[in-house]
């Protein structure tokens, strides 16, 4: 298992600037407020889906600064040396609230909030950006994915398309939001993501033939195991795999041309072929359109790849961190078009008796006027630099379940259009 | 410093699967081929920047799997006690050619030949794509940007809007591709990019009022120094820097608004102000398509950010890695539309005697024959197992200076074109 050291160099340089600035005139002591959220979904999405935080979490109980990097920082003039002293000792003591991995979110839904002095809070801004903006990137577009695949199961594939690293947060946040498994095994060993994959056509180019390359999987694998079709002729190659395996063998990938076609060819070659049971699963370049549109094909499972790990057209999410509150007051940036809020806010979730959501209420220092079948959106991550516990990833995966089903149901379409709930910002 | 273990586990389940299958029936020792390559490049691109290859060595040397990652394989089935065996004792003997990092590539060019074994070569094929589709991607948008800004610098900051550990080797790519400098912090430890930073937003609201905030950056950094003046009133922002900095401040930064009416006042005002020296650098949202429309502005520099971490619409290179040759016998998939030719290629680039590039030819199983200003394209990166030196990172930089100078002049539009040479594809 990788090894990994402390994450604290993972920030803008401005940060670290700020705070030197701000240790020498007093102010990296003020008690500040900062909040993470979106301006705006991406490309007429109509939400967004809270993912990663639970990793960062874990980045944030061992975000320190290492010796060595201490040394660089103030070798090279970045930080002058008591920046350097302060960032050795430093540690996270303020409070972290927010949205629960796997919540929803909409235009300006402060899906994160930290309180704690302006130092120890701005430091973080850059890691949590880079954490949630990512892996809600990918939750997003793999939620709609799922809601294409209506109940089929969906495999994470997309690990070579994307940086090493974000593929291993690709298929844990791709799990969250509801995929089936991952071709990714570090993903596998450090979040449980359950994983999959059998052969590429290269195993079967090594081999002198197809059926040699087939059997030689199936005596390895035994015949629970999915083998690709389409390396050379995929009529052939579903003879071949049927020959090799019998009608117990798992399942038949086809990676290549037009899906639909060879999808309900196959099903009617391997039911002539007196293997009914056999699965068919099909790949190559499916997105949630390309999935949507194999719905009425006898296909069992898809395998995304490329699509999910660069969030299907919108590969960030587009949160900032703001500062909202010095000192108990709320501040607020000059902005045109741009709806910041200063103060703390407090947010519930309204409902009807039925249980779908109608609107978010965003109130800025207090809390919204309590109503029946409101839900609190925020929940406690860190208490006084102490991180909570907090949900498994498949509590989380089944909160974003039922989340994406209180939903108005035009909110699931794939289609561009507005947010699925509209988020109304008050004052206590 | 972040310590990293191995990154064996960063492989999708099918490398691993193939592998436990090969060993047993005997072909996991064939000797293979296999190449990585773009089939096509994304949206209209006229060129490819191969970016990622000096990263990728520095993983492919440390490309191993730990007993806790072997023991997660073996008890959940994933491969069997044999195969655990042999990936313990992993280590890569064979060779690795390929383009050299700041290397200009076309549709089909094999910008990485790995051979060796079977087993040894299709355990690393996750690792490399992943690597090089990301890095590669960043490049060449970072690279158009570099362009579009005629000489002025630009300065990667990005991180936030991308995976933390993405956005290091964005901040790397950026820099090979032209960037002056970043704001990550880890790029600079790691890598050697210069780095760069001063203030946010947050910095300013922070404080009782602009002035004071001013006051104190310019204690701490000096008047070497970039005040963002945009938090409340541009004018007055700038009427206040100068103030307080007086006409040695380095630079003004603008982050919102219009860009290009801002820069002319604020160009105008700094000099009415006895000010023209100082600088203007803006930034907020800057793709290269911005950062062309700006040509024509009193603007010093730029900072990118959310634009060239996504890759600016094309945030993944599209490579595959493909087994091209089995114990010397070319192979190849059976495609419709995929110009996929088998064996081993080598390519070189075709110029006129001025120098400008023409084509680039690319033989299978043989060398193209020779001709005056042809340059061999591919270089050694690992020769049986041992890592070759890399040229450093500034001298892939100028490499690819010197590339983009090479091809023909259409090749550097920003619009949508054809690909600025075209790839031959021949047989020896």
């Amino acid at each position: 298992m990788s090894v990994r050291g402390s994450p604290g160099l993972l920030t803008d340089q401005y940060e670290l600037t700020m705070v030197s600035a701000a240790l020498r005139d007093g102010t990296a002591e003020r008690p500040c407020v900062f909040e993470a959220f979106g301006r705006r979904l991406p490309n007429g999405r109509r939400y967004g889906v809270v993912a990663g935080t639970g990793r960062l979490m874990e980045l944030i109980a061992r975000f320190t600064f290492d010796p060595d990097e201490i040394a660089y920082l103030v070798d090279r003039g970045i930080v002058d040396r008591a920046t350097g002293d302060w960032l050795a000792d430093y540690k996270f003591t303020g409070d972290i609230d927010g949205y629960a991995e796997g919540e929803l979110f909409f235009p300006g839904s402060p899906i994160l909030t930290v309180s704690g002095t302006f130092a120890e809070c701005v430091v973080l801004e850059t890691l949590i950006l880079s954490v949630l903006n990512h892996d809600s990137a990918i939750a997003a577009a793999a939620a709609r994915m799922v809601t294409a695949a209506r109940g089929r199961p969906i495999i994470e594939m997309g690990s070579r398309r994307t940086h090493e690293e974000a593929a291993v947060a690709s298929a844990r946040a791709a799990y969250l939001a509801g995929f089936a498994s991952t071709s990714n095994l570090a993903a596998g060993l450090r979040y449980g993501v359950p994983t999959a994959g059998t052969a590429a056509h290269a195993f079967t180019l090594l081999h002198d033939d197809e059926t040699t390359a087939f059997a030689s999987q199936v005596a390895a694998l035994g015949t629970e195991t999915t083998l690709l079709v389409d390396t050379y002729d995929i009529a052939q190659g579903i003879r071949n795999a049927v020959a090799v395996a019998g009608p117990t063998l798992r399942a038949i990938r086809i990676d290549s041309g037009d899906l639909s076609v060879l999808a309900h060819q196959s099903r009617q070659l391997l039911d002539e072929l007196g293997a009914p049971d056999v699965k068919i699963i099909v790949s190559g370049d499916l997105d949630e359109y390309a999935i949507a549109a194999l719905a009425a094909e006898p296909v069992d499972a898809y395998g995304a790849g490329t699509a999910v790990v660069v969030g299907s057209g919108a590969p960030t999410a587009g949160l900032v961190y703001k500062l909202v509150e010095v000192a108990g007051r709320p501040v607020v940036k000059r902005s045109e078009n741009k709806a910041t809020v200063g103060g703390r806010k407090t947010v519930v979730r309204r409902h009807k008796p039925t249980g779908t959501a109608t609107e978010e209420i965003v109130c800025s220092q207090g809390a919204p006027e309590a109503q029946p079948n409101d839900r609190l959106l925020q929940r406690a991550y860190v208490v006084g630099g102490k991180i909570a516990e907090s949900p498994t990833l498949d509590e989380s995966r089944e909160h974003l379940r039922q989340n994406l089903v209180s939903i108005p149901w035009e909110g699931l379409k794939l289609s561009a259009g507005d947010p699925a709930i509209p988020v109304t910002f008050v004052t206590a």
